[in-house]
């Protein structure tokens, strides 16, 4: 499995020693998916002798699996002819993709190269938004007329198939191009020459509409196991097909920008090796900065608390260690709540069932952690009372933060905000203010203070 | 969409009512999937009612779409010859993983009831770990034998056609069971009839070998867009296929188990939904304890700088803030390194760029968060010399955070532990230790403690 490093090699060598002939035969043998780990690896040089090397026919492909922003990049050092015949191959939902990461003007000299009903084709697809059931759409479906029989539904699939995105469902539309209903080739194969393809088709076909969320249409295709979603209009006029290739994809995707969310940064929507420092920072730092802004209140509370610390300085060896505990279990709590969330296994009315349960876990490992913070206490010599503050604080927060990690994902979802930006650094931020609060209060009144 | 609390109320008033005809014709339009969302809602008595009047070619079916856990609870409400029938009509793969979720000795007593031949299958297929490829595979493939023509390769499969998982791929194997070669059903049903399948097959297929990983398989098919994937022996013998939706179920999985270990827990293997308190203490508290042990450091280095506290107590009001900052950028980034690492975009040698560009982007953040962190100091009145020493260790912080949260991944790649377990709150606690000593060196020097 692991020969990138070699076939990386591999293709560096041919290059070098200008073996033309052996680039075309790697490429006969490797797969698509296996190039586009090597391309973006390769200096610009390499790549422009790559592309004039590889027979015409395999830069599309190799463009398909590449993420979109690379094969731009690699699109603009070819002619806008060259270009416009790629794009041209390539299937227009990813033809789609690639020229939205192209600037404006370059985009449309390209598109000015293209048929012109092709390019028709790309620009209305690129109208919808990305995220949604229309933006990674493609309209290349194949769709026969009620009227027809088995046998001729063949024949008609055979003059589309080369074009289409997938032979395996065939949509039944009426004039109007409203869905009637769904056939699979299977079906089609195997049932009898003049069998109407009115009588086998499947008439409630799952379908989703264009301005539907992606993640709602690829968890559909998922939930029914089907091999392409149809998408349709208001007026349930089909627009075009999403696939299986599709889907993953975009659950790859939400998954990646829920973990960033979660580890505290804003989605960076586009690959971590070709994102440039200042991409980085910019999706980093605002969130840094009001993180620091929440934890700043810290300061207010010990300042707050500051005749206290000095008569018992032995409670500030804690602070790290209590504020550090309740900010690990909200963290445990909220990533396991908004993954249950995305999974659609947690709704808004489980509030009530979401709460006793992390209550119940919090209390348990609560007690557990006041008998080793009481411990802990002891190795330090700072004396009983102040262990037994300790061990008292250490519960509450345990319980406080459980609490406060289960409820604000859901308070945020009747909000209509995506719980994923409770992420665990905003939680652990909430929880040590209070948390502190909750110790001094304990404290005054353990030792009287 | 969102229709799954109108149907749960649906169901329950007719189970109520005592409709049983309505649950049948709910049934016949309801799809799989949204049957499968309202049953785990149903109390015991409401399912065994259900289970009753639903038609029986149903049952299987809804299986299927539950989680393997509820699928086998509701098994074992059936009587062992019920539980075998509704076992025979399940694809093996999946029958394979509600069995798992049985007792042993159940799992026995319902395999004995079943046709020789399917429980054998079963058995077989219970062998192979659930992680691997062997795990997910289905034996439910169609294969010919490669000196067939096109027109008695499509006869040959419309007799297995039932009991495959898709017809959609054609395998063609040797008598000893080699695979030669992949056929579409497309190109066999596009092909002329008199051609042999020897020339229509693809002969370099990809495949898996059984005891791979099964975030390798799912990767596999989906890097190449493949409809299902050969699963093979060492010597390449066919053993048996996986499907796009066994895929999406894997991808989801091993996502939600990354997101579940950044939380700094162990991944549940459940739905949260039906995890017990006491599997979600067991998962949690053992990284609470081991992360508390790794705090308890902080409380060392605090009573070690006691004095220097004493001397300059405004310097314990920005300890919360100085390692609350130092553990949201190390959070940030190593939550963004390990899904790349986990997406195959950076690799063991890829350190050296990695760490280039986290330093880089931590010095720019530094920069600006010692500019806020010193304004801040002067808001709390504690002194220009304080503030110094706040805003000089702000930066270092950042830097030190993002090269251990940059590294460290990386170097448990290296020594085989899955860079997962590097959970955002472990990074925090390493980092707070650390991040005291840097704090407290620096006020030492600045402030001539």
């Amino acid at each position: 499995m692991e020969t990138t490093e070699e076939l990386l090699d591999e293709v560096r060598a041919l290059i070098q020693a200008r073996e033309r002939d052996g680039i075309a035969s790697l490429a006969g043998r490797v797969s698509p998916a296996a190039w586009a780990d090597v391309v973006p690896r390769l200096d610009p040089g390499e790549i422009a002798v790559l592309l004039q090397w590889l027979p015409d026919e395999e830069i599309p492909t190799l463009l398909t699996e590449l993420d979109p922003a690379q094969a731009a990049a690699i699109l603009r050092t070819l002619s806008r002819n060259e270009a416009a015949d790629v794009l041209e191959a390539m299937s227009p939902d990813d033809a789609t993709d690639v020229i939205a990461e192209l600037p404006e003007a370059e985009a449309q000299q390209i598109l000015v190269e293209m048929e012109p009903a092709e390019a028709a084709e790309l620009r209305e697809l690129a109208a919808y938004p990305p995220d949604t059931a229309g933006g990674i759409m493609t309209p290349a479906f194949t769709a026969v007329s009620p009227d027809l029989q088995a046998d001729q539904a063949i024949i008609a699939l055979r003059r589309v198939a080369e074009e289409a995105e997938t032979v395996y469902y065939v949509y039944v539309l009426d004039p109007e191009e409203h869905l009637l209903g769904v056939l699979s080739l299977h079906s089609l194969v195997l049932a009898p020459p003049q069998t109407p393809v009115r009588a086998l088709m499947i008439e409630n076909v799952t379908s989703v509409l264009v301005d539907a969320d992606q993640e709602t249409a690829a968890r559909l295709l998922t939930d029914h196991n089907l091999l392409a979603l149809p998408v349709v209009d208001a007026e349930n006029r089909l627009l075009g097909i999403i696939t299986q290739d599709d889907v993953a994809d975009v659950l790859e995707e939400e998954a990646t920008e829920d973990i960033e969310r979660l580890g505290g940064s804003q989605p960076l929507e586009t690959s971590y090796r070709l994102a440039p420092v200042k991409l980085l920072v910019r999706r980093r730092v605002v969130w840094l900065l009001m993180l620091f802004l929440a934890e700043a209140y810290t300061g207010t509370v010990l300042r707050h608390y500051q005749t206290e610390t000095e008569k018992v300085i032995a409670l500030s060896f804690f602070v790290p260690l209590l504020i550090g505990t309740g900010g690990n279990v909200g963290s445990q709590t909220v990533t396991t709540l908004v993954r249950a969330m995305a999974l659609g296994e947690v709704r808004l009315r489980d509030v009530r069932w979401v709460m006793a349960k992390e209550v119940a876990v919090a209390t348990t490992m609560g007690v557990i952690m006041a008998v080793v913070a009481f411990g802990r206490s002891a190795l330090l010599h700072v004396g009983r009372d102040v262990g037994y503050v300790v061990a008292l604080t250490v519960f509450a927060i345990c319980v406080w933060s459980a609490t406060v990690a289960a409820v604000l994902p859901l308070i945020l979802r009747k909000l209509r905000i995506d719980p994923a930006v409770v992420s665990a650094p905003l939680i652990t931020t909430l929880v040590d203010g209070t948390g502190l609060v909750i110790y001094f209060s304990i404290a005054k009144v353990v030792l009287g203070l």
